[in-house]
């Protein structure tokens, strides 16, 4: 088993060093696993002038998995497109075909407060967002900016085929299996082409999960329902740009985004793992992110790629023990809490495995 | 001033023969208008087959502007694209040239409960948004669902053009004038070119208007601060697509949607006001649906197609205090108030005028 570790830029040196920590106990504990660093984002341009190195390419064809912190930085915000930090987060998503993002929204009991929603409207909201995630409208063609009758135009090609939108239609359907049995799909269908293949696609694949509830949702009314009822949803299915969307509006209503990790799948279950937060460039090195959504990655790496549910579920405990001895670092800091860095929360994963 | 009715399906006629009856008794008090019915939507379609029928394209394009109430119902989502309901407003839309929609998102003292969201989150929220309304992806060519390689593929076009996003970013930054003046223009940028030339002529049209704060804000983060501090954002200006996903998403902090009405005006102020909820064909002819985003959205028209500030500011006065004197809804009922129905709330109004 082989781990990519690429910390990135901002903040990602600093909370990839804690996964670190998690993954090298778990090998002296006698899991066999290959760790080895590359760079990419901002790093590597620096390094190398480009966001997503040859180097660093051929190390993620070969891992089996890769642990990302995450890219880019406002230094970087002024360099052309494809030397952008981005480009190297978008280039390694199709480079290894990761098609489907799972971005699990979870709030745990003892960050309820974190919520800028009422209690009893986020208590207990579980909720997984599946995300296609090399198609759509960031990939399509054609796009640019172009003179036309005298002035410029920008323009992008939102576009999914049948075969992109039913495997990630089965990602969803299968992982509602293993939770609620509920999945809303959305998009739409009411203004645009695209999505209302998406809803036939979709649709037909249903009938192969007859025990599976399938619903459909228009995306501005999506958007609505994260805010009016959260807990209605269990998985949630959608394209690319949509997915962006809503899944970073729905991981802000737990208050903690410091919290939430994701996995990015190929078919063949190898995986791009990583935080959903930023590089947070305006609080890097100093030792105060919260370096548990990466931790929380790792635990999806182990159970996805590597098919290891019993180290990923020793991971999830010892985080939730964390939490239940009131260790904090400042993103969910309250009062009556014990505020700890980001090697200190790192120490005290450790010391709950 | 030449109004044009349009009722439209589900809730639609009842409310807005409430806002109907507003604009009678100003019409009686001496305001100088003509009001003139037609038809839109499904109820278009079952009368003529078209939802916006040859009839009803006349009428708006004589009218001075044109009151809407909402479109659309289950019975009609499986027409051919061309007859679906919201073709009819697509239509009407781009017919006009409407291509400002003004979004004001305030939160009334008085239902401060009604929101999902902690009280201090969003008590006094008071945002505009501007959604450019005839552009974007809503309206790209090329666009459909065809047969590629074998399989089908569906694509759409997101395309702007620098007078467009000129035009709008216009509308935005007098907008602020008048508010707080500070303008947060959402994008994606750092994927989509499209939105690339978006940000670069929102930045160059700024300054011509050197007292407003113009700041970016991707659209995926945008999606994420309307929920953990929407109170710092005062007018925020987007396209097509993104505006109809973050305004519905801020409309849904309020909690009272029934409360909230819009404008979409051309460069001469001719416009199309309806309220933002949608025709809600459950609680349709049960007179149970809030009518008062319609008669704020006859205030809105007084204000910006007929410059009548005072009526305009007398109808948003007796709104402010129906809501006083505890008269509710069953959308924003709470226990204290006095519950009354769609007729009762528009009794309400006038009593207060
Ligand atoms: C950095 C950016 C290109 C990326 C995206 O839009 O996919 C990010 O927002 C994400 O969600 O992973
Ligand atoms: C009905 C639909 C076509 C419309 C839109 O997407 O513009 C609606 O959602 C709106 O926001 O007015």
């Amino acid at each position: 088993m082989k781990i990519a570790l690429l910390a990135g830029d901002g903040i990602g040196p600093e909370i990839v060093a804690q996964a670190e920590r998690v993954l090298r106990f778990l090998m002296a504990d006698g899991l066999k696993m290959e760790l080895e660093s590359g760079l990419l984002g901002g790093c590597a341009v620096d390094a190398t002038g480009e966001p997503f190195p040859e180097a660093t390419r051929k190390l993620v064809i070969e891992a089996d998995a890769v642990l990302l912190g995450a890219v880019g930085g406002l230094k970087y915000d002024n360099l052309p497109r494809e030397k952008r930090p981005e480009q190297g987060l978008l280039t390694i998503r199709k480079t290894l075909n990761l098609f489907a993002n799972l971005r699990p929204v979870i709030l745990y009991p003892e960050l309820a407060n974190a919520s800028t929603l009422k209690p009893e409207i986020v208590a207990g909201l579980d909720i997984l967002i599946v995300r296609e995630l090399t198609g759509d409208i960031y990939f399509g063609q054609p796009r640019g900016i172009e003179q036309r009758d005298g002035q410029r135009v920008g323009f992008n090609t939102m576009i999914y085929s049948e075969s992109e939108i039913r495997r990630i239609a089965h990602i969803a359907f299968q992982a509602a299996r293993r939770r609620q049995g509920k999945v809303c799909s959305v998009d739409k269908m009411n203004v645009l082409e695209c999505t209302q293949l998406w809803r036939d696609i979709v649709t037909e694949t249903a009938q192969t999960y007859p025990d599976v509830a399938l619903t459909h949702m228009l995306v501005d009314n999506a958007a609505m329902q994260l805010v009016r009822d959260p807990k209605q949803f269990d998985v949630i299915v959608t394209g690319n740009m949509f997915g962006d969307i809503l899944s970073d509006e729905a991981s802000m209503l737990t208050g903690s985004i410091g919290m939430l990790p994701s996995a990015s799948l190929n078919d063949q279950n190898k995986g791009l793992y990583e935080p959903i937060h930023g590089s947070a460039p305006d609080i890097a090195g100093k030792n105060i992110a919260n370096p548990l959504a990466t931790i929380l990655s790792t635990a999806m790496m182990l159970r996805y790629s590597f098919n290891q549910e019993i180290a990923a579920s020793r991971i999830e405990h010892a985080v939730k023990k964390v939490l239940k001895q009131g260790y904090r670092t400042a993103d969910i800091f309250e009062s009556g809490m014990k505020r700890v860095g980001t090697v200190e929360m790192g120490d005290a994963v450790l010391a709950n495995m």
